[in-house]
């Protein structure tokens, strides 16, 4: 008896025909003889849907009743799913995060999970019946229903998966894998069989939107071994698991057009300088993710930082408010940057692969503003108008193009189809 | 200190805009002083594209799963009322039926209410905060969510002001409040200030829609006295309590053209017939409202009996069933029949108002099917072409008629305007 956690996105479950499609998939492998649970997002856009909902009576709704209402996107598709599933003649009972026994926090709209308590989920596998559990949702200690943020079906997913003690956790999305870069803007991508759980932290991190980040920690910190799948083909699909003992030394290469980059000028290079700017920002509650700092001249220094754009709102009044506070003279605002980064496990073991990097980027006249790099990744910060040029030459020059443009991409004509027919 | 239980149907509900206007409804009585509960329908049309939605996948869906979908109706409603609160700077929180201690048996889609745990809503009331409630639904012993069957947000608010000793009960809805007669068929009818709940309940069974039977029933056991408004007036509605000394001879008239007649013909006149023809259509879980049978003739007597018309698909093989086993030689069929009901608590103590009901409509031509009556209502079933015609004759006869027709009616032109508004 094979244990199978599922999980499905609001694309695969956006019409009834597609979550017929979803429930088929799930008999075929309860009929098989497997115990499935399967975790659902929101159906299509139901989120954006209810959030635009939200919006229209409050323009900043309360965390708690925001929560409240996002819950129910992923209990209108569970219960449509189990629908679904009988409609098929076989037994499917839906589960609320509550009812999976899925506890968070209490920090509304990001809740972490704290603990599981499976045993309804365990006890309706034993009755033999298909288990369907609402994604991206928990309930308090208080008994209050929360959010995992965005993605966060993903997360439910793999904790389950752990829980229960999982042979597989299966992610199926619109996409049919994680791949060594983004097929839309580098046309000779191939889709990667493997990857580890390093990797893919770095890779999500770094902007790959195959997989939420949270989840790929979950799934490393408890050794589930995660497949990443289309729900709209066959294909066999990306595993996500320990580093294997040979790496390549390049996996895959991401890309980030959603940050900005602020360079605050002439700061006084006094002790502690950069502690009291960063403490600013992150009392806000604003990300911040690269930071460079210049060496100093004549006792001043620059210090130039990226964060999301959409936060620039909500940013600019803090550093109106350091630069009386500090003296400086002025801040600069560029949110037409690009992050790139490239990112292998087998890196560690190779060194020059930055120098490389460097190489090819200015062989194509591509210009780097800032650097930072982990064990595992380096990533640079360039004029956002040349990210399609920097990724095609930044992959031919580290060996990951298909050797065939068509060999892993093909698609059957039955595969061809179910993608027209989701309108890509 | 005024505790108040307020219920809003989803036509109150339909838009962000009157949404906002139960909001601002709901935080003036708050600013008065007043603990304020309010439950919640699901907004406009929800619940009937919920039904569509899960039709969509299966043709019966499983009751369980139905009631997990549907639930999420008033989930959507009152936690967007509770954002609109908030949007008015009061503090609102919305609970499930779950989270409102709203304990049910465990029939899917038409649970009845079992219990009360109303320890939650007591203490955010006590915090000052207004509380937003999911009508409609409940949750069983074993953790499962239920509803309560079409119209359960009024049996909701009902629980809720006995559980919590509610000084006002206000049923919000598209209505004025309880009319002598339907004022869309009877332009004469009177709008009632008062009404009993014995008389509110044969109204509600004949055929009134304003309120749920059950609701009606829980408020009179509970002695939860009932204020019937408009969401978009200010007119003063309509009370529902326990009779007064002096009780209107007739108070309403009632209607309901959904049942359709059946007779069975020459079935043998032998004891314990009635008993298997009743027995064998209970036991498919139809309704039966009406039975008369006739004399017997020659050792044959004729049944007849009305059921709702929507039946009649289920209805027709189990009186098939029944030609074969009883050896009967057809029955008929007429759905094109009204059911038209007097009702009254002064009736008890006055005599003769069905032999003037019955002369009334003879003075018109009107035939009467059938006859069935009550303590304080009489009904009769005639041809549903006459309806019109037969409801203005006794609502003149029995001096129901407005003094004035603009009188009761009139609307004020804000009135007007919000009629028009939402599209009557």
């Amino acid at each position: 008896m094979v244990r199978i956690v599922t999980k499905f996105g609001g694309t695969s479950l956006a019409t009834p025909e597609r979550v017929l499609s979803v429930a088929r998939r799930l008999v075929a492998y309860h009929n098989e003889g497997n115990e499935v649970v399967a975790v659902v997002s929101a159906m299509g856009s139901a989120t954006d849907d209810l959030l635009t909902l939200a919006r229209s009576v409050n323009a900043s709704p309360p965390a708690r009743e925001l929560d409240m209402l996002l819950a129910t996107g992923e209990m209108v598709s569970m219960s449509v799913v189990a629908m679904a599933i009988a409609s098929l003649g076989v037994q499917a009972v839906s589960l609320t995060g509550r009812q999976a026994g899925i506890l968070t926090t209490s920090t509304h709209n990001k809740a972490t999970i704290s603990g599981l308590r499976c045993d309804r989920v365990r006890q309706a596998l034993e009755d033999d019946t298909i288990v369907i559990v609402a994604g991206f949702q928990g309930i308090t200690d208080n008994d209050d229903i929360t959010t995992l943020g965005r993605g966060g079906s993903d997360t439910t997913a793999v904790a389950l998966a752990a829980g229960l003690g999982a042979d597989r956790c299966e992610i199926y999305s619109d996409v049919d894998g994680v791949y060594t870069c983004d097929p839309r803007v580098v046309p000779r991508a191939r889709k990667l069989d493997e990857v580890s759980y390093e990797e893919m932290l770095e890779l999500a991190a770094a902007g790959a939107g195959v997989l939420q980040m949270r989840a790929v920690e979950f799934a490393r910190n408890f050794g589930v071994v995660l497949l990443c799948k289309s729900a709209f083909s066959s294909n066999p699909g990306t595993t996500v698991k320990e580093a294997t003992m040979e790496s390549a030394v390049v996996s895959g290469i991401a890309y980030d057009k959603s940050e900005a980059k602020i360079t605050i000028r002439n700061v006084p290079d006094s002790l502690g300088i950069a502690a009291v700017v960063f403490e600013a920002i992150a009392s806000s509650g604003i990300n911040v993710d690269m930071i460079v700092q210049n060496i100093s001249e004549n006792g001043f220094t620059d210090i130039s930082f990226t964060s999301p754009a959409h936060e620039l709102p909500r940013l600019r009044p803090v550093l109106d408010g350091l630069l009386e506070r500090l003296g400086i003279r002025e801040y600069l605002v560029d949110d037409t940057i690009a992050k790139i980064s490239v990112v292998g496990a087998g890196m560690k073991s190779n060194p020059g692969i930055a120098a490389k990097m460097f190489k090819v980027l200015a062989e194509h006249n591509v210009n780097i503003e800032m650097i930072s790099t982990s064990a595992i990744r380096i990533s640079v910060v360039i004029d956002g108008a040349s990210t399609s040029g920097a990724l095609q030459a930044l992959h031919t020059a580290f060996g990951l193009d298909a050797d065939d443009l068509f060999e892993e991409t093909q698609l059957s004509a039955e595969e061809l189809a179910a993608k027209a027919a989701k309108g890509r």
